[in-house]
């Protein structure tokens, strides 16, 4: 009988205020959960998806999950069926790389199921191609901190150079994703296509002092580096509340507090845990005031990526 | 009778590819060199300057040196009279932190005299306030490190944010000084006052990725970030020879290679004394070749900053 084996792969928080498109991290809860197993007839399965409420696509080429593996099988040049069961816990279109979670756990089962014949880091591009049929482009910055965990950055995708970036035990997360659907596709659209030069360098300034401070464990500096001048002005428009949620989270006391990856959920971090629950209810009630209300996750940063569970 | 003392400050080299306003890094050698001492006569009096062909003034409020000390005296409120020699042997506009030596030493050396109230990196703003007069704004990418020594990062200027950024013990620097001269503020006049999103996105991604090369001694990881896509395309344009040199320092396998500051000087960064000692005769005989030639400089990466000496 052919081994199944489950793969848990967290929510990653993109861009990271400063870092549009070449930063992004993992947390440790909520994830995605693939269960994959061979089989003898060809070609990948999807079999069942739950907690999607039937919108995700089951047919294997629509599917990010599906998409990783053939990918994958297709690198390597194996003919091999598999069967793939999805359990979303992740909210769609939420900018909690939703898409990414399940392409990540599935490139990490297949890998094991296959006796790992490639690295964590090597399943991301794999991953990548499902985020090009889920939202049109084939970033990384999701897909690579959701696979290998932690904060990574993408230096250049021609070619594809990784970057795991090292960073403090004791960082928290805070997400609230407001009850809002936010597609990556329409947040792009917000995006200019030329900024000042002014704008650039106060962010490359921004994000060249961020990771100074999660090398050297510099809380004070993390946050005074957790700045956005070029992306959050424009797509905060989107985000009903932005402003107040930012406001609420920064009075508890978190060191920042921006959008995740292309919204609507807004991060924020911190160095302690009761500073990041607090801070959650605050962005809670910021939404109540506006009659919108939000799913809070509370967690640490995830350090190791998708994980057999 | 008054004390004397001498400081030497040593060359910098600003912008360093992609860190276009907001890193810049100090070498051993060449340096200035300010011998000072404290006078009963009130006011801060320029006595000599020696190496600069007559081209500097003597004025107090128009030397960088002397800017740099009235300012540190008008800040602490201190009436004082102050004799001040300056040894210049940086080429003048020559993109290696030339006014930016002279303030750096003479900020240093104050302070020292008057038994140092503030630290080195409090001295920054008063070697800014020189670099004002000497090239139109108060840049800290040269006097920063100057002053501090190594790679030091502005992360922003409202409020100053200085953050010195580890860097590997064995990184070499070689620089060339085309007999060419170019104005700072000429070469600012080049730049555009907006970029793409594509290219700013390239350049921070970059800029991240030197951060972390440094602090991780990674030099291949260096050598992959010294990129500029954003100044270097528009300043190379002035700089008679550039690519040629450019392409000899990278043949002679230098990790990188750009523009020192606002040029017309090149630098590139290695691992090996010996790479940039080759990599100095082949960037010489590139130009050479076009008919130039150059004054070239190799030296460690210095990680002190200004000294007595």
């Amino acid at each position: 009988m052919s081994k199944t084996i489950k793969v848990f792969a967290p929510a990653t928080v993109a861009n990271v205020a400063c870092g549009f498109d070449v930063l992004g991290f993992a947390v440790d809860a909520p994830g995605d959960i693939v269960t994959m197993k061979l089989t003898d007839k060809p070609g990948v399965k999807i079999v069942a998806i739950t907690g999607d409420g039937g919108r995700l696509p089951l047919a294997a080429e629509k599917n990010t999950a599906g998409v990783a593996v053939n990918a994958f099988l297709q690198h390597l040049n194996i003919q091999q069926g598999v069967e793939i069961t999805i359990e979303k816990n992740l909210p769609l279109g939420s900018g909690m790389g939703s898409s990414a979670a399940s392409s990540a756990a599935a490139a990490v089962a297949i890998n094991e199921l296959l006796n790992n014949p490639l690295t964590k880091e090597q399943l991301v591009p794999f991953a990548m191609e499902a985020e090009r049929i889920a939202c049109g482009a084939a970033h990384a910055d999701n897909v690579a901190p959701a696979i290998m965990g932690g904060f990574v950055l993408i230096r250049s995708y021609e070619p594809l150079d990784l970057i795991k970036i090292p960073s403090p035990e004791n960082l928290f997360c805070t997400v609230i994703t407001p009850d809002i659907e936010l597609r990556t596709e329409d947040a792009r659209k917000v995006l200019k296509l030329d900024i000042t030069m002014k704008d650039a360098i106060l962010q490359w300034g921004n994000l060249a002092a961020l990771i100074a401070g999660l090398m050297q464990n510099d809380y004070a500096l993390i946050g005074r580096s957790l700045q956005d001048v070029v992306v959050e002005p424009m797509r905060s428009m989107l985000i009903p509340g932005f402003e107040e949620v930012k406001q609420a989270a920064l009075d508890s006391g978190v060191l920042g507090c921006s959008i995740s990856g292309s919204g609507p959920s807004i991060f924020a971090l911190t160095d302690s845990e009761n500073i990041a629950i607090n801070a959650g209810n605050a962005m809670q009630k910021a939404l109540h005031k506006i009659g919108l209300s939000g799913k809070i996750y509370t967690s640490k940063v995830n350090a190791e990526g998708a994980r057999i569970i």
